[in-house]
C-alpha cells in the first residue's frame, strides 16, 4: 500500500490546500495530513483547531487521515510507514526552499521521496499567513477560504 | 483624474524610492505616497519622520501627497479613491513577492491594478535595511540617500 | 497627453494580451498596439492580419491604435512621441529578459520608462506559442483565445 | 489502476531520466515512457534508437511499458488512458517551463494531472545535449549514462 | 600578496564551507576566514567555539588564517588589507541576495571584489541552519559535517 | 603559477566583457581570453577580427593573452594547463546555466574550478546580441561598446 503525508502548518487550511489534498489523495492508497505542531512560533490557531478544520473541509475524501506532529518530518514519515512526501509548489521561491528539503530529507533517510504537484493556478497566489492578515483587517476572505474557515478567523479576530 | 499609491516602509527614503517617485508621478495625474506605520515592526524613524522626510526629499514635484496608513493597502486605495498602485521592481525575488501581492489585492478588490516600475540599474541593489546597517556602523551613505537623510541617521546612530 | 505603446508579435492575439490591453488603456490616454514585423522569423500570421484579429477584438476600447512596426522598438517610439511601454509579465524568466531590455531602451533613449503589468492569473500560463502549437493539433484553444481567432487558426491548419 | 506516462525526447537516456524512471514506477501502477517523435528537430537517435536503449537499461523493472508518440502529449495520455504525467525538475528555469506546461494541459484536459520528482542531486546538472556535445568531442561521458548508450554514442560519432 | 576574506556565521562549519575553503585556498596567497560574531542573533555556538571548530576541521591547509569580526565586512577587508572577498553561491535565492550584497559592498569600497564559487553538487542542498535542526531532533548528520561537528552538536543538545 | 581562462564568443566584445578582464587579471598571475570558434553558429565577426578587438581594447594590461580555441572548454584548459575558468554572471537565468556547466566541466575535468564575478551594475544588461541588434538599426551603441568596436560594427552594417 503506497502511503503518502502531506505535511504543513495548515493555519488556516486555504482552498489551496484543498486542492493539493483532492489530487493527491486520488494518486495514493492513503494520504495522512500531517498537521505541524512547531512549538518554535506561535500560530493563530491551536493544533486541535487546525486537525478540526482540516477534517471538515475534506469530510468525503475516504483516503484521508488527519494527524499532528512533532520534530523531523522524517521520523515522522517513519513513525506511519510512509515513504511518499506530497508539497504544493507556487512559485520559484518555493521550489529552492522545497528542493533543498526534498534533498535534506533524501539524504538522511534514502527511502523516503518527494512528490510535487503545483497548485491550481487560480489558487496560485494564496497563502495562510494572507489570509490570516487580511481577516485581521476583517477583508473579504471568502475567495480564499471555505465557509467554516472563515467563521473561525471571524471569531478569532472579533475576541 | 488617475490616482495611483505607491505605498512603502520609507524608513529611510533612498535614491531608489526618489527615482521612482519621479517616473511614477509622470505617469499619472496624482501620486500619493503611502507611509505604512505597521504597527508589528519597530522602525528606525517614526512615522513622522519618514514623512517630513520624503516632504523634504520630494519638493519640487507638484502632483504628489505624502500620507500614513495602518491596515490594509486595499483599504486605504479605497478611501482616497485609487484605483492604480505603483511598485518597484529590483530583483527576481521581489517579483515573485509582489506578484502574489498584485494578485491577491485584485482578488479582493477587483477595481485596482498595480503598475510596475523596475528600479534604475544604478540603485537597483538599494534596499533601505542596507542604508541601516551601513550607517549604524559610521560607514559611508553618500551614494545611497540625499543628504538630509544621511544627516537623519546621523542623528540616530549617535544618540 | 500620455500615449503608450504595447509592442508583441500577436501571432495569435490572446486573452492574455486582450486583458493588458484593456488594463493598460484604462491607465494611459492613448494606447498604440505595435505589431513588430520582424523580418527574422517567420509568422503564422502575417502582419495584416495580425493587425486584423487585433482591430477585431479591442472594438468598442476608444483610445487605442493599432499599427505594425519594423526596427527597434525606442525608434518606433519616437516616430510616434511614445514615453511609455507597456509589457506583461507572466513569469520569473519573463522578468529577467524584461529588465535587461528596459534598462538597454532607458540607455539608448533615456526619455522612455517601461510600466509592467503582471498578466491575470488566470491567463498567467498563456503563450502565442502554445496557442498554435495546440491548434496545429487540431487541439480546443477556446479558452486561450477568443472566437474569431480560432477560426482564423482552423483555416489557416486545414489548408 | 493508476496509470502514468514520464514524456520526453531521450535522446539520449542518462543517469538522470533512470533516476526518475525508477522513483516514478515505484509510485505507480503502471509508468508509460513516452518517446517524442517530434518531426520539428533532427534528433541524434531514431525514435526505434531511442526506445531501444530505454528498453535495455529499464530491463527488470516489471510495471514500465515504452512508447513512441507524436502530437498532444494529452492526446497520448488519453489514447492510453493515463490521468498523471511524470516530470523531473532539475532548476528554476525548468520549473517555470514545466509549470507553464503543466497548467496548460490542465486547461484542455481537467482530468490529467502532472507529478514532479526533484531530480537526484548528483545528476541535477544533467542533459542529454550537454551529453551529445561531450560525447562529439570524444569527451568522457561515462558519469553520465550507462555503458550502452556510451557506445552508441561512440558509434554515432565515429561514422 | 593576495588576500581573500570567507565571511560567515559558520555555526557551525559543514562539508559545504569546507569544499569552498579549500578551492578558494588554492586561488589565492591567503584566505582568511571570518567568523562573524553578529550580536542580532543568537548563535548556537559561540564565537569561540566556531573559530575552533574551524581550525581543527581546516589543519593541513597552510594558508589560512581564521579571524572573528563584528561590524561591516568591508571594515574588516579594509583592517586586513584583504581586495577579495569569497561567496559560496548554491541557489538562485542564494544569488540574488549575494549579488546585492556584492554590488553594495563594491559601491562602498571600490577596491573590494567579490569572487563566486558555486558549493559541489552533493552539499548544494546543504545549510547549518539545517544541520542544527537536524542534530536538535538527534537525526543522523554524519553526511552534513565533520565527526568533530558532530561530537559538539551532541553536546549542545544533550545539555 | 595560477593561469585562468576566459572564455567566450566576444561578438563583439563590450564594456561589461572588459569589466570581467580587468578585475579577473587582478586575481590571477595569468589570464587567457578564449575566444570560442563555434563552428554551429554564424557570428557576426570572424574569429580573427573577434580577436583583434578583444587585443586592442586590453593593450595594456600585462598578464593577458588572447586565444582562439573549438572543441571542449576543458580540452582547451588541459592544453593551456589553466585550473581557473573564469564567467561574469549577470542574471538568475544566467546564473542557472552557468552552474549546469560548471558542475558538468567538475565532473568530467575534477582538476578545474569555476571562479564567477558578478558584472558591474552599470553593464549587468549588456549582451553581445543586444549591442548586434540595435547596431544593425544603426542605433547608439555608444554607452555599451569602444570607440574602435563601435567603428567595425559600422563597417559591417554598412556594407
Amino acid at each position: 500500500m503506497r502511503t503518502a503525508i502531506y505535511p504543513g502548518s495548515f493555519d488556516p487550511v486555504t482552498f489551496g490546500h484543498i486542492d493539493i489534498i483532492k489530487r493527491a489523495s486520488a494518486m495514493v492508497d492513503k494520504l495522512i495530513i500531517g498537521v505541524l505542531r512547531n512549538s518554535a512560533k506561535t500560530p493563530l490557531f491551536s493544533v486541535e483547531e487546525r486537525v478540526n478544520m482540516l477534517r471538515e473541509v475534506t469530510e468525503g475524501i475516504d483516503n484521508i487521515e488527519i494527524q499532528s506532529f512533532d520534530g523531523l518530518l522524517i521520523d515522522f514519515a517513519k513513525s506511519v510507514d510512509a515513504h511518499i512526501i506530497v508539497r504544493g509548489l507556487r512559485a520559484v521561491t518555493d521550489f529552492e526552499y522545497e528542493l533543498q528539503l526534498a534533498q535534506t530529507n533524501k539524504a538522511v533517510y534514502p527511502d523516503i521521496d518527494t512528490l510535487f504537484l503545483v497548485t491550481s493556478v487560480v489558487y496560485s497566489y494564496l497563502s495562510s499567513s494572507v489570509v490570516r492578515e487580511i481577516a485581521s483587517y476583517n477583508g473579504d476572505i471568502s475567495k480564499f477560504v471555505p465557509e467554516c474557515v472563515t467563521e473561525k478567523l471571524k471569531e478569532k479576530f472579533d475576541k
